[in-house]
């Protein structure tokens, strides 16, 4: 049989978990909490299939979640979305992010990725019989050059993915960088998908410019997040995608034969949670702030340079000063030899530059991650 | 924005179960149990919940889950597999689909479908850039022309998808049917993606053929099933496919890019009831039969013909009869003047025949159906 996906294997973040619970090393790979979900979502999680919520769930998501996302999205953003046309409940980000880029790919289509890139977003292209048009961004500041962008684009290009903030650089768009994008997007009447999944974990004082605070953005962009990482359940798959009403309508179209919907119990559980707390949205940033400045810190003394982290739950090393490995091996060594698992930054590249940089995720409790920086310090 | 499924909109049963709860009709369209789940994963859905397992499951399922399902395969067909490299847990049926259809399907491709077909069948074949070949099947007994099916083969020809037992037309493929079908894909090398999420619902004595008992079918098919119909919770959305080593590999590098993973404490839940209440499998037979029964024999004094039903939970009704309405405007007339919503059997068709038949779900309670058949009754 031919391969649909000849050069992929198994996903990168898979791999790294296998290899840490193999070599019982600590896992800052694969990016998910070890904090547990909130009590009320698991309570009311409980609840609700106990009342015996558990039949399909109207396939763009209940009622009640769609309406609570809406809420936030005013609350957040001053943007009012009709929610029964404009959100559509997914399972998790994944599958939002491949719907999206499904609903508007045709064959031979071109969509304009950033490179380091989720892994997710080239497949999915392919897979819609599209091409990704790679821009590379460069260590260690990672920013858009908008004239390289705006040089790739041609008739075949149909949308631009951006995340922000950006995983795994930890960047976040500036102003001026939305500035330039919405320029593009109108000059070539481009599509934008927009993941967002990091949208509440944010540092220092930098803004997340969603593509649901611009009119003429919004007009043209599926914006997408996950509550996975928002309520520490990345293991519910739990996400959803926000679009004008004709954009949504075609994701609706695709999103019914993915996976027609999602976990009913979950929808209405998360409905509470959003309604009932929603003040652990405005705490997140903090938290995870607080996470990011403990490993910081605990590196102090190791030979690493850490790359600024203004966002996400993620933190980029260089390794230089330490090793003369590529990024695969050093990570291979770290989780064999170190005890500690790492994402290798190549593997987020088309055409990966020679940097050495690694990815840790700190969405960790402070014990694991001092013991982590504890290993990484002696080397 | 050009669409990627230009003629299709909204799935038939959201529109139904939309209008019946409008017109609060009885709701027969579409097919999902009024009965909930058993106690016990509701409980262990809790459990687990409750206890943390909230985070990522691994891609292709959590261990437990796989084996339980091997365990069950093996009882049921007496065939081994490999859970680690040959099950894959997925986001509902309806996902494995998609993700099979999407692993083997090349733009260009045709691939055979038995129409009146699952209406998910088309859009992904599509989705992917490949091409739909329909084989219409003809009321009443809907059997398959072989013969026809072997004249629909040419060199485009990647695979069949198959639907046994079969929604909607409720009948189960003899074991001349698999023979016939051995041989052609034998024959001419296709791949198989047989749909058996009504497997354990079987009446009369019929037997089910699964393709996991045949080592020449299995070598070259996905199997897909479905916890929903089983154990009365379509929506927890969980599913999986089995399949040979080489084609699971192809299975699991799409579906870690379109979902990624399924949620986890449903996934622990799940192993638990397979492992400890198995018998509800068995029981699962009989229960249906009998609500069938009791639907049957209340349309006794209709003047609609009842088709038999031989599997799933469904009943086709030929209402010659009592209308010339075509059958979508018989549904709508039934759903806002008869109170019974229930689902055309035209839309599972490319090209429908002239048939005047519509599909009844009986997963209901005794006095739901028997309510639902008095008002037909007055017909
Ligand atoms: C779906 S597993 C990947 C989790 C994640 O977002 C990451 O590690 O980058
Ligand atoms: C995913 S909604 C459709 C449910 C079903 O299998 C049917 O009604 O045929």
């Amino acid at each position: 049989m031919k391969s649909k996906l000849p050069n992929l294997s198994t996903s990168i973040f898979s791999q790294m978990t296998g290899l840490a619970n193999r070599y019982q090393a600590i896992n800052l790979s694969q990016g998910f909490p070890e904090f547990d979900a909130p009590e009320l979502l698991k309570k009311q999680l409980a609840h609700y299939s106990e009342q015996g919520c558990n039949q399909y769930a109207p396939s763009s998501g209940v009622a009640e979640l769609q309406a609570q996302i809406a809420a936030l999205i005013e609350r957040k953003y001053e943007h009012v979305v009709d929610p029964a046309s404009s959100i559509t409940v997914t399972s998790g980000a994944t599958e939002a992010l491949f719907v999206a880029i499904q609903a508007i790919t045709q064959v031979g289509d071109e969509v304009i990725i950033f490179d380091p890139a989720y892994d997710s977003y080239k497949p999915a292209i392919e897979l819609a019989g599209g091409k990704a048009v790679h821009i590379t961004l460069r260590s260690p500041n990672f920013r858009i050059d908008w004239q390289q962008v705006n040089l790739a684009i041609n008739e075949k290009t149909r949308a631009i993915i951006i995340n922000t903030p950006h995983n795994p650089t930890a960047k976040i768009m500036t102003a001026q960088d939305v500035a330039m994008l919405k320029a593009l997007l109108v000059k070539h009447d481009l599509l934008l998908i927009s993941d967002e999944v990091y949208e509440h974990i944010t540092f220092d004082g930098h803004i997340h410019f969603s593509a649901l605070k611009d009119k003429d953005i919004f007009s043209r962009s599926f914006i997408i997040s996950s509550f996975g990482k928002t309520f520490h359940c990345t293991g519910w798959k739990m996400g959803y995608c926000v679009a004008p009403h004709d954009l949504a309508e075609e994701f609706r179209k695709v999103h019914q034969y993915v996976t027609f919907s999602s976990f009913t119990p979950a929808q209405l559980a998360l409905a509470d949670m959003l309604k009932e707390q929603s003040a652990h949205l405005d705490e997140l940033a903090d938290f995870y702030q607080q996470k990011r400045n403990i490993l910081v810190n605990a590196l102090k003394g190791s030979r690493f340079e850490v790359l600024t982290s203004e966002g996400t739950y993620f933190l980029l090393l260089d390794y230089s000063a330490i090793s003369d490995l590529n990024d695969i091996a050093f990570c291979e060594y770290l989780v064999k030899e170190v005890g500690v698992a790492a994402i290798p930054l190549s593997v987020f590249y088309d055409s990966p530059p020679e940097d050495r940089i690694i990815r840790l995720c700190f969405a960790k409790h402070t014990e694991t991650l001092i013991n982590a920086a504890h290993k990484l310090c002696e080397l």
